[in-house]
């Protein structure tokens, strides 16, 4: 397996766009409607909030899925604007599944439609309406970078990333794009992810590998706390790479989850490190945990510590809010066993032994703190399991940008 | 019912005291270790924190009241360090208790133990030792606000509320103080809260009482999530106010736990009001919900969610974050007939009506946003149960406190 260049393009089968809508106004003129086709139908599983509050393109895409029966040949995107708690925001998302098709010619059953940006505010659906054309126009085997930008918000960089690796003898490709970077939570911990690949791959294996590396990945990330509205993990897998289906859990699965899993995995540190207002990326590393579950609740507690992400940004080596966060983690842990480390590029420092402190030099924990990726190290030692979560430090930026996301 | 002056020294038989230890070293001279006596024994209820890490003093008040069967005659209170995570906690914890039975002749296990402050580090016990007997000598009827300034860590203000009531004829009272203001969670949110009474009232009445209104008071409190190791509720009751026993829930129960309620809900919005940088006092109102709990959940939820504080903080009515945070409370509501307003004393505004958004003057709302107390009115229309949460904006301040809390 390797990295290679693109995102949601760069599997075989796969165009995309984006354009300026003027979905709000915006002098610097950034895209902020984005375009994905599938040259053949492509089998589709997704992820979707568990907020009660969902808005209207999350219902429709679910009621697409079900109507198809899993199959999926576009997905239109935007930013902006999160059509949600508006009244006519379902009759709006399902006028842009209808404007896609009557520029494609797809079925609009067959169209996906995610938006992000502000709730309760009614979607510019002229403006869209005015710019499928040149969105549909400029479709291309490049258009990758225009459509992650185009799903941008308060996100300071487009983030996407893409791997190759071989099935049977077969080049296969699957690659991806999301946005953050507030609004992001412990269950479904992102807002817009979409995933395509050319490898062929039964649905109910495609269901289970997004399943399984939804839950160590984009559920292993945690910002600020909140859920959004309209958190949606779309994966779309053409079968252009030709290789033979995958049609049970075999060597050939195992390595179509791994190569998902590093997209995934890499989609997610860039959503940590770009959280809103963030300066570092944060990384909980936990090992000897009786369980996964056990890991990772207690990797997320520290990672989503508002004390402990202000101390970081602080360049704090507050540990006890480190020992604090793991006591409040709901998983039924002993304390007296555990240690912790501070570690960057810097070296590591250990903090904490015994579930007590110890005496360490201030002076190289401020050094190792002064990088900007920190990994906190936890070694519970009660069992053999490990857990990964991301998140980032708490800044003046996040407070910034959130004061006045509105205008 | 009316509000009286001091705290834990107005009722009848309570004396406190303050002095400048030097637990750590600080220019300003502030209070740093504060002891609290009853004339009599008092019958004592206590919640602690349920944090898995639990500091020393936490440790050792739960084990003296065990002893005694829920005894104390005295409470010793430092800041600067909470006397958790070290491996001679539960010594110097003991210590403490043993150094104000020699110097005031009460039995060591009739003594409970608070400490706040830094994690990790051991406590100056030396320090405490040598101040004790001027901490004895200093108690006085009029050391409540001594005792409160002691307790306070990154508090701007002290806090203390205390009321007078009559049971048959009698006169009585009660008092507290508490500290913030940091670190304060759903569960047990507080760290410190000493509440005196010289009610006379069977002690499960009493532990009834006091489990009741923590439930609407500081359980409805959420400044930043995280749980301290160190919280701590204690209420001591020594009968000197004379009144017939209340020994079964009757009208004098009622009347007694409505006392408390007023004390505790007062200190309650102070804590919110003194949040770690807070800038404004948020009040979550839900009024209609199918019971209590899902209310307060949905109060606790939207209270505590970061996006909306940050909103909050940059007076912007983003509504949106309301109902966002609504439909992730964990708790099974409709969201169709929901209806949001926005409130203070410059005027009230409806934001939201049956789920959605409604059309609002933005001058309207900014102005009253501009108050530095905001109610949110959230009427759920599926019920006819309510309760409150309170909580702050998250400001720049908080960021800039706990970025540096050590040094």
């Amino acid at each position: 397996m390797k990295k290679i260049d693109g995102g949601v393009c760069a599997a075989t089968g796969f165009k995309a766009s984006g354009v300026y809508a003027v979905i709000k106004n915006n002098p610097s003129g950034k895209f902020d409607l984005a375009l994905l086709m599938s040259d053949l139908p492509a089998d589709t599983a997704a992820v979707f909030t568990t907020n009660q509050v969902k808005a209207a393109p999350v219902l429709v895409s679910i009621e697409n899925l079900q109507k198809t029966g899993g199959k999926s040949s576009a997905v239109i995107l935007n930013s902006k604007n999160a059509n949600a708690c508006v009244s006519d925001g379902y009759t709006n998302a399902k006028l842009e599944c209808d404007f896609v098709s009557e520029h494609t010619g797809v079925n609009p059953d067959e169209v996906l439609v995610c938006s992000t940006g502000v709730i309760g505010q009614s979607l510019a659906i002229d403006k869209i309406k005015a710019a499928i054309p040149e969105l549909v126009k400029k479709l291309s085997a490049d258009g990758n970078s225009d459509a992650a930008t185009a799903i941008m918000t308060t996100d300071t960089v487009k983030k996407e990333y893409a791997v190759e690796f071989e099935i049977d003898g077969k080049v296969c490709k699957i690659g991806g794009m999301a946005k953050g970077s507030g609004m992001i939570a412990p269950n479904m911990a992102t807002t817009i992810n979409v995933i395509t690949t050319d490898v062929k791959i039964a649905p109910d294996l495609l269901r289970t590998a997004l399943s399984d590396v939804t839950e160590k990945t984009y559920n292993c990330l945690y910002i600020d706390g909140d859920m959004s509205t309209n958190d949606t993990v779309i994966i779309m897998a053409n079968g252009l790479a030709k290789n033979p289906l995958i049609h049970k859990i075999n060597d050939n699965f195992e390595k179509f989850k791994n190569a998902l899993f590093h997209v995934m995995k890499n989609l997610t540190i860039m959503l940590a490190k770009d959280g809103e207002g963030a300066s570092k990326l944060l990384t909980a590393n936990v090992k000897n945990a009786p369980s996964f579950e056990v890991g990772r609740a207690v990797a997320k507690t520290v990672i989503g510590s508002d004390l402990l992400k202000c101390a970081m940004f602080g360049e704090d080596a507050n540990w006890g809010r480190i020992l604090c966060a793991i006591g409040y983690a709901p998983a039924d842990i002993e304390i007296a066993p555990i240690e912790v480390s501070l570690v960057s590029k810097r070296g590591e420092i250990l903090v904490c032994k015994n579930g007590e402190g110890l005496e360490f030099s201030e002076e190289n924990a401020s050094e190792i703190l002064s990088e900007d990726e920190i990994e906190i190290n936890i070694n519970l030692n009660q069992g053999s399991e490990a857990a990964t979560a991301w998140g980032c430090d708490l800044t003046y930026d996040y407070v910034k940008i959130n004061g006045d996301y509105r205008s």
